[in-house]
């Protein structure tokens, strides 16, 4: 078994990012807009701003009240869309209740929208097109590219569907050749599916709900799991009881979610010459 | 083995649009726009303007010549665009290698674009959002409906991933929780996915691509399939091979084909809503 490290391939990432952006004429511009003062929120976007000063990138974080209203949040938002020095605009999930979640992701810049959630760009990647992508389904083909796995003809099989990482991963694997199948809560046998994968993908939320007997021999096991419990990180993979059995598996931590800012520094590049051409 | 009658559906579908349109303060506006003089195009488009007189929409066709430029058509749809009394807007395809395809789809208003075939509206559907969605696949999930063949938790293969058909059915398919394997000319053994689906979609173009052996008995069988040799119609599935160990087949002609018409009728009426609200 070998472990897919996602610390090493964000590194590899950053450092040709850093290189690239010291050559540029101009910064690129991330904006990260957050609404509230939630403890999680704070550590990711607290990660999103060490990598843009890291990069040289020129960040700045908008804050606003928890009670802000719809009228307000898209006001900031038009700003940003028109300010020529922002490349990217995050609007750090989740909001709160009073905000229209899908029409402020909407609203952004379709080439400004770094976090690849609107309805267009989804659009864009389903039909194979030049689009802005999720960083964490993005940051899974990367770590593929990386250890020169390569998915054209493989069975690979998604757990979960959502649309930050199911979904869009299962069309970049399209994208990619790969035969793709995805199950998820309502999947009947989950285990049957499971122990045809080449390539599996698990994007749940559950802790253990990969168990070795639901795994091929040989198979590649990407975990995409962060469940915490009692301050200890898990995946949703039984890590110790598949990790002799499978040819490659990312960690948890140290796996996939090390790529999600690697992804996002990406797209924030992407969006520059996007504009800039 | 039952037949999932294609024509039997499309006139329910109908009957009832047409009550619905007689009690309508102004007809749906249905707009299709030609460039050149296609045989086959003539076809479609004569199906079209067959179903928008019996249900009473107002119908109109543009005819452009065949070498029209990309600015005249752009014109064309931009002013198609701000007319009030037009709800829907389809371009017929394919176009002509001057003209860009894919921006001329995007051109088309989101809430007038009843082929679906936009990226706003790809991405709105596998968001699981209010959408207008492509017509064949929108056709199937009406056929399984009718027939009362639930999709919730079963094992739904689909051979093809086109933008048309294989795609959009992928999605609509995953919003119904059915557990969705897509299979195209890269997968390795379709037989070994297809063996196991309990709902088979052929969207391929092959004549006989599915034989008796790569099916499941008592699975349901949809072929989407239209291939014309010697001046007959096949689909992509060995009917008389197979008829015999399914639940449900379409048969070609009279099943999924016939539906297109219909789904694009329903679609024009969802934008006249939509637009009327």
């Amino acid at each position: 078994m070998e472990l897919l490290d996602g610390r090493l391939v964000k590194k590899e990432i950053l450092n040709k990012l850093k290189e690239e952006v010291a050559h540029l004429d101009r910064s690129p511009g991330l904006v990260v807009v957050q609404v509230g003062e939630d403890p999680a929120s704070n550590v990711y976007v607290g990660q999103k701003e060490k990598m843009a000063k890291e990069l040289g990138y020129q960040y700045s974080h908008v804050k606003l009240v928890s009670d802000v209203t719809q009228e307000k949040i898209e006001e900031v938002i038009d700003g940003l869309n028109a300010d020529e020095t922002v490349d990217g605009i995050i609007v750090q999930m989740p909001l709160p209740k009073q905000l229209d979640t899908k029409r402020i992701q909407n609203l952004i810049r379709v080439d400004k929208d770094v976090d690849g959630l609107s309805d267009m760009n989804a659009g864009k990647l389903i039909h194979n097109e030049d689009a802005l992508m999720p960083c964490t389904p993005k940051g899974i083909m990367d770590i593929l590219e990386y250890y020169q796995i390569d998915v054209e003809g493989k069975n690979v099989v998604i757990v979960g569907r959502s649309d930050l990482v199911g979904k869009p991963l299962a069309a970049m694997m399209l994208n990619k050749n790969a035969t793709v199948t995805v199950c998820h809560s309502k999947t009947v046998n989950l285990a049957h599916y499971t122990k045809q994968a080449d390539i599996l993908v698990a994007a749940v939320g559950k802790k253990n709900i990969i168990t070795p007997d639901m795994v091929k021999d040989g198979a590649v096991i990407i975990d995409v799991g962060i469940n915490r419990i009692d301050g200890k990180l898990y995946g949703d993979v039984d890590f110790e009881g598949v990790k002799d059995k499978v040819s490659y598996i990312t960690p948890v931590p140290g796996g996939v979610g090390q790529m999600t800012v690697a992804e996002l520094a990406k797209n924030v590049l992407k969006a520059y010459h996007n504009i800039e051409k």
